[in-house]
């Protein structure tokens, strides 16, 4: 692992890193923040995905996290959205919501971006793998939040995966990409036409079939643009209300689809993870 | 003016807006934070004024003012640093320090920069005119900080105009502007080499020749690669000190020049503000 860059920030050190990914095979550039801590100690890890066009940088300068974490003593780890470099397979007309920067938390199975586009296994093995060995974190108390189409990987993770995140949120999330222009292209593209294959990367189709979590927290803006079209968060009120799963899901007056919506409601989100990882 | 956009952000409105200039001659793009509050409501007013080649968008992306300008019902103004445009003289070797992005608060003297650089007439007459009749501002009530070339310019203008600004501080400021060398460049570029003309622009000899406010607020860090060769806030200090203005200068460890120094002493400072404020 290279660092990039340190800066102290909040009493703690906000890192941007590089490593070589054995899950993308290209490298890869995240970011950790670390809150004071005492000599020794193991902090929770609050995982945050990213959403379309986005890189790790976009929340490290614009989300607003790390006061709320160095209160609460998180640590908060934010990935890219996908692989990069010459090597990598891009949208063939290069538009914003497939290919370079929207990887869509899944690994794909159709050529040519089965090469390096495994943001699913990235996510959840290789990068946790790295922050156990490189960070101060307890490997036991994690949690994963995310915006727009991070909200829809932090979602699916957190359901597929609730032994090992205690807590998913989102802001904005893509809710039911198999039934939206955005996840109908990404899907589509990296996992074929089978519609099948699509429902472990849904939220919604995991909750219908049979994927449980005790809690959901979710914020989306009522003038964000994309609401109607691409986040249809009624979806997953809906499949929660069907499944019992104990979803809060708050419609914000006045707010958009921006990092000023993140930063105004992170530190809510924050708290929250923090007290499902014993923080 | 216009409005080049608007968010919700914290309860409030953060908008960027343009104008036409009559002190600069030229465009001029700002942002402005208007916090939540009653209908009718007039708030103070604090100007935040950003460093060497930020423009608005550095603090508004970077700062994390808005939750504690909204708790603290504290409207913040952050104009750009300099005129820009295309009939807008720069630095001959386009360095950085100097001409575009680097006004350093001034109404230059020295052609070609008199026709456009008028920071200082925009900054206290200009735009505070304009602010008046566009937002719901209560120009009895302002204050000013700012950052590196920004906490030069809040410093120089609260100390000359102690009766307009109630309050002003400064992360890591460039304190005595004639003693250092971007100072030198800077003032030496825009005032010509007369060096009598500069201590209207230089806060340690602004003091020394009797201009005195109440109390200053300064944070600088201790890890800030500028801290001893550009800022100098020793300089401050003992001027402070022979003048019995009540400094409250803290070094802070590990702390360098950055917006995650800045975002971490932000809402400390707009407390200090709005104390001073009124607010």
């Amino acid at each position: 692992m290279e660092t990039l860059s340190t800066n102290r920030a909040f009493g703690g050190v906000q890192g941007v890193y590089r490593h070589a990914s054995r899950a993308t095979g290209t490298d890869m550039t995240f970011s950790v923040y670390v809150p004071p801590h005492p000599e020794g100690a193991r902090l929770p890890v609050v995982w945050y995905l990213s959403g379309l066009t986005c890189t790790h940088a976009n929340v490290t300068d614009k989300g607003e996290y790390r006061r709320a974490c160095a209160e609460l003593g998180l640590i908060l780890v934010a990935p890219d959205t996908s692989p990069r470099g010459d090597s990598v397979a891009d949208d063939p007309a290069g538009a914003y919501d497939f290919g370079l920067g929207a990887g869509f938390y899944v690994d794909a199975t159709e050529a040519p971006f089965a090469d390096h586009y495994r943001m699913w296994s990235y996510v959840t093995q290789d990068l946790p793998a790295l922050v156990a060995t490189e960070f101060p974190a307890d490997m036991a108390r994690q949690s994963i939040m995310g915006h727009s189409m991070g909200g829809h990987g932090a979602l699916t993770i957190g359901l597929r995966h609730p032994e090992t995140y205690r807590a998913a949120s989102a802001f904005a999330p893509i809710a039911a990409p198999s039934q939206v222009p955005w996840g109908e292209k990404a899907l589509g593209g990296y996992l074929g036409a089978d519609r099948a294959a699509w429902r472990a990367h849904d939220a919604v189709a995991l909750i219908e079939d049979g994927a449980r979590v005790d809690a959901l927290l979710v914020d989306v803006g009522d003038a964000d643009p994309f609401l109607t079209e691409q986040l249809r968060p009624e979806l997953l009120g809906d499949a929660c209300g069907a499944a019992g799963i104990d979803l809060t899901l708050t419609l914000r007056p006045g707010y958009d689809h921006s990092y000023y919506f993140i930063a105004t409601f992170m530190a809510d989100h924050l708290r929250w993870h923090a007290a499902r990882l014993g923080a």
